[in-house]
């Protein structure tokens, strides 16, 4: 749990009383490669803060296809945000790529601490903020930019990742076909 | 400047107070179509609320192809969510694409409200909140639905607007060519 105090030291010093109820509501899990920690069609509203590892959320199509929406490494949070904030049952499945050690918390309880601590909702508000400007970007990325650039963009994000994360995911995380992303990779190791 | 108080009414009662305090930072516009509201490398940091008519958001590559990010209509709000919340200079044009009613904000006043009226930011909080999830959703689409899927989307969601926004920027939002759009359209229309 320290790992995230410290995250959030940076922008906020945190009482003692605050560090104390934050720790309250949090629990350390240490994951396998390949454990799930959100399945589809739950119920369950959670937030999750990657301290070491590697962590995805994807979608899996009627046909069984997988669809990855996000990838999460060290100080991010991931959770099935299309449903968090919502009375449906998440969409999306959470997984472990590697070893991890997150931290989980209730989106319910988290809510009540912003509520008690006013300075601590300030902070997840600029993370809120920052997480709109990313989506956007991500966005502007999938409709502008070639595969080569979709894929060096994703080498400047989690370049320490590439390794962990099968190929298939990586293709279905920028939206370009498999034979696509061999490709481009094939390209940028001859130029 | 109404619209904006009884939309806001919808998720908390506001005190004359609050009305008064949130009149002084707004400003209405009446936009004619085509008008910019904010240009690209524009160190304005605003948002838009809109009253009435239809504005869209969009990136022009340095090829001077248009890419359409979002639009907007009645009661939503718009604006250049990549830079709005940093230092940089905006990346994006927002246009109106009809005659529009809407309400002008500058991001540094509204802050300052939102740290005056705590319950006023929690409700921003909420619509932080729905917008991440909106563009989650919208990631999935664009990773998972076909053309015909992703046009079906857009008619339900922007029905009535429809004949106000040409081809190329709701072919630009789907991140379909327009040949696509027009195929789509025909098998609709024969279906």
């Amino acid at each position: 749990m320290d790992e995230l105090i410290e995250y959030i030291e940076k922008s906020l010093p945190l009482s003692e009383e605050m560090k104390r109820d934050l720790v309250k509501i949090s629990k350390v899990k240490h994951l396998e490669k390949g454990e799930i920690v959100l399945s589809e069609k739950s119920h369950r509203k959670i937030q999750v803060f990657v301290v070491s590892g590697c962590l995805r959320s994807f979608y899996k199509s009627e046909k069984g296809k997988e669809h990855t929406l996000q990838f999460a490494i060290k100080n991010w949070w991931i959770s099935d945000y299309i449903t968090l904030f919502s009375n449906a049952n998440s969409i999306m499945c959470i997984e472990s790529l590697s070893y991890s050690k997150v931290i989980l918390f209730e989106e319910k309880e988290l809510d009540k601490i912003y509520k008690q601590y006013p300075t601590l909702a300030m902070v997840q508000r600029v993370g809120l903020q920052n997480r709109i400007a990313a989506l956007q970007k991500r966005i502007l990325g999938l409709l502008t930019l070639s595969a080569k650039e979709k894929y060096q963009r994703f080498l400047d994000e989690y370049e320490f990742f590439e390794k962990v994360i099968p190929n298939y995911q990586i293709a279905s995380f920028l939206g370009i076909t498999p034979e696509s992303l061999s490709r481009v990779r094939k390209e940028i190791a001859l130029s």
